[in-house]
């Protein structure tokens, strides 16, 4: 179903040009698909499209390739949508939250420290759940892996992605949603807290810089799922989840 | 946040009646949770009231306690949604599709074999998805922890949810939904595939027994994705996760 094998390849690829894998995605290639001269594979650059491209020589560190053919991914969301989530002590949950986001099709991935968050972030944390994201974006045919960053303070991460039209705050004891999350349209950021939720004054902060605070319902999600539970909806509100909502506009 | 520490008792529950705690949920009570003599815990049924019970004795088996109030839990979706899902390799990816299906709301869920799916149910197994749906359901505070079934045949799963409304068939080769999820009202069945998806004969046997197919998109999701990404749409639309849609019918 998957057809070609897909990696990102190091810089800017163009048709007729040589493309270089290396490091992990190199490894990879090599020792665990045991990509050989002569295969032909697909190679990503960020940019949104794919490459085909066919493997030429494979050396101790890199692999060098022709690159043949250039397509349309076709597989990116049309509508911008960021996602801030509240970083977690448990890896696995931060891992899964990256990894749902890059499937359902999150373009820019925001981690954070706040008031009630005790999680601590560093480099090499960083670097996994960027490898976690160019794992599943490959693995869901998308031609762009989204960015993790790291915002070591609530405000940080509330700048970084308001650029978005929709400026979404999940927030735990919130109990009427202050915009219809069904009936958005355009770019769209969505903030979901840490195991500890956020302080009132955090939400203050929110709104103080142009945040709309949303309820997830009555029920008490976990972290994890709030996140996936909010993507979900906002990308089926944008029509990016199916052909349900928001279809009619771009047909 | 989450107050008295909740329990599953033995059998039904009434106000002046004693109550016993025994088996998985006497041991978490006495060993665990340190739960002595005197303490006051929050006791489930299964029939959607919560009772607090004070411990009168704690015996080597069991635990024994004066029911003293019922309350209206109050979680509960108001909508029946039922999932069936395509029972997976990967033990924590089933796990992972019913806890999240517990906390998202659903009512009932129910684990099949399918043509593409090649993973094997025991009891053991079974008994496993029915604590994590226990589990799931007194950490999201729901009063009623929805029971995990398994059916050795599609068709089987397909008949035991087809008493909803409306009829969900998410299918990865299918490019138009036939009902628009976003507008749903009334009890919900909703079913997802495993990791093989479902053949063209399966597809027609949905639309045989009255399950409209739809289209969760361009990206492809991984199964337990899928099931999750569905569950929050439909929970949405029925205005259950959160205000948005669905909720001006109810005020």
């Amino acid at each position: 179903m998957a057809g070609l094998k897909r990696f990102f390849a190091d810089g800017e690829l163009s048709v007729g040009a040589e493309a270089v894998l290396s490091g992990d995605e190199f490894e990879h290639a090599k020792n665990v698909l045991r990509i050989a001269v002569g295969d032909e594979v697909m190679l990503l650059d960020g940019s949104g499209k794919e490459f085909s491209a066919i493997v030429s020589s494979v050396e101790k560190r890199r692999m060098v390739l022709n690159v043949v053919r250039a397509d349309d991914g076709g597989r990116e969301a049309l509508t911008d949508v960021f996602l801030a989530f509240g970083y977690l002590k448990n890896a696995d949950k931060n891992e899964f939250i990256v990894q749902k986001a890059v499937e359902l099709g999150v373009k820019r991935i925001v981690a954070f420290s706040s008031q009630y968050s005790s999680a601590f972030m560093n480099e090499n944390k960083l670097e996994r759940l960027n490898k976690v994201a160019r794992e599943a974006a490959k693995q869901c045919l998308r031609s762009v892996a989204p960015k993790v960053e790291y915002c070591s303070d609530l405000k940080s991460a509330l700048l970084s992605v308001s650029e978005a039209k929709n400026k979404i705050f999940a927030c735990e004891f919130q109990t009427e949603s202050q915009t219809a999350l069904g009936a958005i349209t355009g770019s769209t950021a969505l903030v979901v807290g840490s195991e500890g939720g956020f302080s009132k004054e955090e939400q203050k902060l929110s709104e103080a810089l142009g945040f709309s605070s949303v309820t997830l319902g009555k029920r008490i999600l976990r972290a994890e799922t709030a996140a996936v539970a909010l993507v979900s909806v906002a990308m089926f509100a944008l029509g990016e989840l199916g052909d349900g909502a928001g279809s009619e506009e771009k047909i």
